[in-house]
């Protein structure tokens, strides 16, 4: 399909000044990019098509035109359970209130709980996720219905080659890896899930997998002080010095938190060149804690962006996150211009598109790229007036102006209507789920 | 006119969990709630009118009924300068960015950029603020159009009772205190600006004029560390003890920031009954740090929260302010427990209500109080599956699920129809404003 997206002010990549905001006509040629043309240089005979031959014409009057959302660490099937297990402590959370109703969880209860994320991401200007679940088949397949462009992966506990049923989750995770392996818009990644859950023997037999397989690997590492407490006790080295040691960051690894970092974990990390999903609501809300994330952009470490699950967050709208990160850093180093706008931002998308891995294809506006695309009515209170739209979309946006929602050049909603997604099904589904599952 | 608002889903006041959710049928007749009938209850007596003879019947179905969100600290009319200073340090922002716009800003770019600020407090569910500005008749002359509920004060500066200027404006002050003395919804209070920009002498003398004629005072109080640096060089007192000293706290007070508080700073607030109108996002974003919330929370003291002007926050979106209150308190003190969705709900609403000295009128929901309500769709992905509404209301709706707003008895939004601004217009004007003193 040919979209022409028409005189609609786009947020560009600039080398100097990382983005700038410019008049455009874009281009989309089925799922690429193929022109973005300044208004002002109209006259260029670059243009692919015209209006007449575009398939679509969508004007950009009082819009905006940004990259697609890249949320790095999430568990989208959670959602189900949105709001069940507020202010508590982490252990308390997670132990007492999360992995009972993980227990009665059924695979289609993941795939509603996914369905109802996926929902929220695309109503929230997110188009690509790096996501963990328990429930892979059920996952990817609301996942693919939906649209969006995800890296996905089964979340592995145990204690080694010889745990029957780690072998088995990890079995479950080549599957997955077999049938998505021509797909456009899903990975499947290895999945570790944490040095708590998952033992060195364990985190070792992985890490050499997704080496032999050549797939990215995605970890939750120092979360919390009593795991680095308990990782120091039981094998004498930080979760993320541990992490090397098994071999993991030999892969193109995520690692989400990192909320306390040694100086030698900082190092590790930017030695090793791997992406940190900083998750700052939702180790605020669980009492963890703030993540270096300064420290670590000083030391030259990929810091991405992720809400994980709704659970402990408890929505999946990136632009709260955004505007979360950038205030709390502000306040924490009592410093205004610690962290940008502009450096937010680019945080959600083109770190997002590195955590990814896939920073050549998605995570800007250019031309070749593929066409992951949010369009965001300006003409509401929160944008007006119009001083500067990245100030904007990092500190007064809630996320409800997005309108239309490209991905891989395919339209998943337009003007606030999804496409791909039965909203009331979904919603009806996930009030029956908590009824029989969650409801105190 | 009488509203009847039926089986609605609807948050009620508490002793012991402070809130609870019940389905409840409310009768508003006049500015008044008649009556609050939980509708396992329904076939009582009390019920002041039916379907009938309503004049308006809303239906609550995939509803939610809260009490009117109240701003504790902002200044409406900086709507105008939205995202124009911002990643600045607090000294940068306020004397080189802010006081040169104000500089060249008319009455009517005051009247306009109140306006944009009141569409936006409407839209997100506030009903009631106190505020501070610099063009009184043109400010309340906005707000008196809008329909909300405000206390409003001319920020006054100066050196004392021999300074022209100062008196000015405290004249300012008085004639507006005369104009709305009968006026339900607007109460005019007296508004040193700050230590910094108002002298003690000048403090000393509205003090005495607050007592005199009965007014609140509505100040700025150890925001950054500069000021009480300066301060303390200046008078030998921190800026809390300085602005006792001078009288002010003899006078209802709301002393809006206190992020740096010495304990002997947190014993005169306790003593004096101060309310503190808290500011986290505007305190955050200009790098001036994190208030002790919960240590003054320990202390009695009554902590509503405000969201400061649009220039420093940059939205005056009260389910933001809450949103981020609650995390950054559970972050900084690493406690998930520190302030729960309850105690956050309390502060923008029954905490607010006392801040406006109106505790007995509005701030819940409850037979007699006036009817400042809020209807909220909670048929939308940020609330589902609905396990906890109040939970919701803090950590994942984002404001736009906002449907209906109910200001003394009268809508002035219904299914997210603006009955009293606008819009278009406000927004036009504000643009224009923009682009004659603000944009670089």
């Amino acid at each position: 399909m040919k979209i022409l997206i028409k005189d609609i002010m786009t947020i560009l990549p600039d080398q100097r000044e990382k983005f700038v905001v410019r008049e455009c006509n874009v281009y989309v040629e089925d799922e690429i990019i193929k022109a973005v043309i300044e208004c002002d240089k109209k006259k260029d005979t670059r243009a692919p098509f015209s209006d007449k031959t575009a398939d679509y014409v969508i004007s950009g009057k009082d819009r905006l035109l940004m990259p697609g959302i890249i949320n790095s660490h999430t568990h989208i099937y959670m959602n189900f359970m949105r709001c069940c297990g507020d202010d508590l402590a982490f252990n308390d959370w997670l132990f007492n209130t999360i992995f009972p109703i993980e227990d009665k969880m059924t695979d289609e209860d993941a795939y509603w709980g996914t369905k109802l994320g996926l929902v929220e991401m695309i109503e929230s200007g997110t188009t690509g996720f790096i996501d963990m679940n328990l429930n892979m088949n059920s996952c990817c397949e609301a996942i693919s219905e939906a649209g969006l462009r995800g890296i996905v992966s089964r979340g592995l506990v145990g204690s080694g080659p010889d745990d029957e049923g780690a072998i088995k989750r990890i079995k479950e995770t080549m599957e997955a890896r077999e049938k998505y392996l021509d797909n456009d818009l899903i990975e499947i990644c290895m999945g570790p899930h944490a040095p708590y859950t998952c033992e060195e023997a364990c985190m070792r037999y992985i890490a050499d997998l997704a080496m032999e397989y050549n797939m990215k690997v995605n970890i939750h590492l120092s979360e919390s002080r009593d795991e680095i407490k308990n990782i120091k006790k039981k094998y004498g080295v930080s979760p993320i010095a541990l992490a090397e040691r098994a071999g993991l960051f030999k892969n193109r690894t995520i690692a989400a938190h990192c909320v306390h970092l040694t100086k030698e974990d900082l190092d590790i990390l930017a030695e090793n060149s791997v992406t940190v999903a900083s998750n700052p609501v939702s180790n605020m809300k669980l009492g963890n804690g703030l993540a270096p994330v300064t420290e670590m952009l000083k030391k030259g470490v990929n810091v991405a962006l992720g809400t994980d699950g709704a659970a402990s967050n408890n929505t999946l709208n990136m632009f709260h996150e955004l505007s979360v990160m950038t205030l709390i850093h502000k306040g924490a180093t009592e410093s205004a211009q610690c962290i940008s706008a502009k450096e937010g931002l680019r945080m959600i998308t083109m770190a997002g598109a590195k955590a990814m891995g896939k920073e050549y294809e998605i995570g800007s506006i250019e031309a070749g790229k593929k066409a992951d695309l949010v369009i965001i009515n300006t003409n509401t209170a929160s944008f007006m007036p119009r001083n500067d739209y990245i100030s904007a979309l990092a500190y007064s946006c809630n996320g409800s102006e997005v309108e239309t929602v490209i991905v891989n050049g395919k339209i998943l909603m337009e003007n606030r209507e999804l496409k791909t997604l039965d909203k009331e099904k979904i919603f009806f589904e996930n009030e029956k789920i908590m009824n029989r599952i969650v409801k105190k």
